[in-house]
């Protein structure tokens, strides 16, 4: 790999894009060259990346020529149709989608977790499911110590998951209600302002949504952990960014909080923010435009024989997203 | 039990005290006589019941002669100190606080669920925490077909459950934060606009929250049910009103998604709004005012064996408190 790659973003003026802009601007990441690619409609504009206005292209098929690392994040369809062609250019593509999260030679990686995996890349690496990856952050050390047999969990997901439509929503639908005026929807099936909804992604024929069958399959991709099982149900809440999971883990191992709470402080990219006396617990708001995830609330679960229940925030936009792909990238350089 | 019931609502001018009052009038409670009490602050203010302005009158040790029934919701404090007060000049008391609720000789009561148990008061009839109430109106008839052994959930509350001050707070943080200007907290310990974090009630040594643990020891002596095991994290966000639980269940004997849905389609005080091909679920806006809970996305638990996930709000001033108390009176009417 060239130690100062030629780096594209495809989906460059996304929420995801723009943070993976200023992520590796922020990591110091040895960009040689910076390509920023977009739909038509998008092509044209310019974006800032070390105190230069770099344009925008429209994304087509001869985008990818001399470029060493191509991170995408502009949908599942984009994916499939351009990441084989940009491999075929010469490019490792780092995708944010789903297209290829689940094929057998496409490996699926949190850095902090299963960083190895990008060794046997064939051209593709995933990144995985925004609420998976802030999850597994608290999960994998505990299970690293004392084996999760199963997890039980429920999710708080910012409008920003949804990208910038949403957040634009939520704003103007809380400026309608503040107003006194009716409430109008483009985005969501419901309002979004002092409301929420049990769902996240598109409903599969046994009653979870694709979001929430994530945090098993992918879990147990990333974890090498086969038989992991995994119980969420996904919702969407009035909050711009970071998203939290409630989490009732059960395991193998006998488990204690202290032991817990030891493993947990040593964890890369987690801090432990645990103080109930003094109302210290992560919040949505507290780890918004931070790098590592936060957890909190760790306790013996109290209807598992041997489980801990605890509560993890990250911001999706980086941890679920961003950060995660640059993590990736800057891996690639150390190969 | 006089037909034509002499009632003191404790507390009257409080978010709960209000509905009790709209909830007598609406259900065509035969009052014969209504007595409003609250602390000496709110005393001189009038209250409208079925036309006429009621005055609210200082709580005294005098307050409660030739009270029939007695609604309590004024906090524990207030409830230990006049409850007995109130039985000794011959009220029925029913309690809306945590007061009397685990105490054996005071039933604990959603009527729904074990309505008979009414029959052995000794003077206090105790309301169940609402997300308790909320949670069980939906489990318990899956229990009482399938036997359930434990759930571990996550709820979503609104600021209306700490009380009028908080729903303030909200308002005050949404146009603070929409107008730009430095966000300010009274009521909770962090912000609560555009944020949510695991904390409803005080903490215990275990690191759950009472709140969290009302679960688990109330359901066990609604339920009539001393095995029963109960995880849940009670999370307050940013919705005025109506409470939310995702509760995945474990159950004794052989569940499907077709019987319980047969089963809760049944179940008094309950609608199920289970459609998700048209994103139809329940929300907290859509159960908001509304005396029936909701339940939606019931289905096969996948980390379970033998168990079901499911989604119930319901407006915890109504369900989790003021209906439930009127209930809990109309059947001391049928005694």
């Amino acid at each position: 790999m060239n130690p100062r790659p030629h780096v594209a973003v495809v989906g460059a003026t996304g929420a995801v894009g723009l943070e993976m802009i200023a992520t590796l601007e922020r990591r110091n990441f040895p960009v040689g060259q910076l390509t920023l690619l977009a739909s038509a409609r998008s092509a044209g504009k310019t974006l800032k990346f070390r105190g230069e206005e770099v344009p925008v292209r429209e994304l087509t098929a001869d985008s990818f020529n001399g470029v060493d690392i191509a991170l995408f994040s502009a949908g599942s369809g984009v994916s499939k149709q351009f990441a084989p062609l940009a491999v075929r250019a010469g490019a490792v593509v780092i995708d944010n989608s789903s297209a290829f999260r689940m094929e057998d030679d496409v490996p699926l990686v949190v850095p902090e977790i299963n960083g190895s995996d990008i060794k046997w890349h064939k051209g593709i690496i995933a990144n995985p499911n925004c609420t998976t990856a802030i999850t597994l952050m608290a999960l994998y050390p505990l299970h690293a110590a004392f084996f999760c047999k199963r997890i039980f969990a429920a999710s708080y997901q910012a409008v920003s998951g949804t990208g910038a439509k949403a957040i634009a929503e939520l704003q103007r639908q809380i400026n309608q209600v503040v107003r006194g005026e009716p409430v109008t929807k483009e985005v969501y099936p419901h309002q979004i302002a002092f409301n929420l909804f049990p769902h996240v992604d598109v409903f599969l024929p046994d009653g979870y949504t694709k979001e929430e069958m994530k945090l098993q399959n992918e879990g147990r991709k990333i974890m090498h952990h086969p038989t992991f099982r995994a119980s969420i149900t996904c919702v969407r809440v009035p909050v711009y960014r970071a998203h939290s999971v409630a989490v009732c883990a059960e395991f193998e191992k006998p488990v204690s909080v202290e032991a817990a709470l030891e493993i947990l402080k040593r964890a890369p990219g987690l801090d432990v923010i645990d103080n109930p006396a003094k109302c210290e617990y992560p919040t949505p708001l507290m780890v918004t435009n931070k790098d590592n995830c936060a957890v909190g609330r760790i306790r013996k679960d109290c209807a598992f024989d041997n489980g801990l229940s605890f509560w993890v925030s990250g911001d999706q936009l980086l941890k679920g997203a961003a950060l995660n792909a640059v993590q990736i990238a800057e891996e690639l350089l150390k190969l």
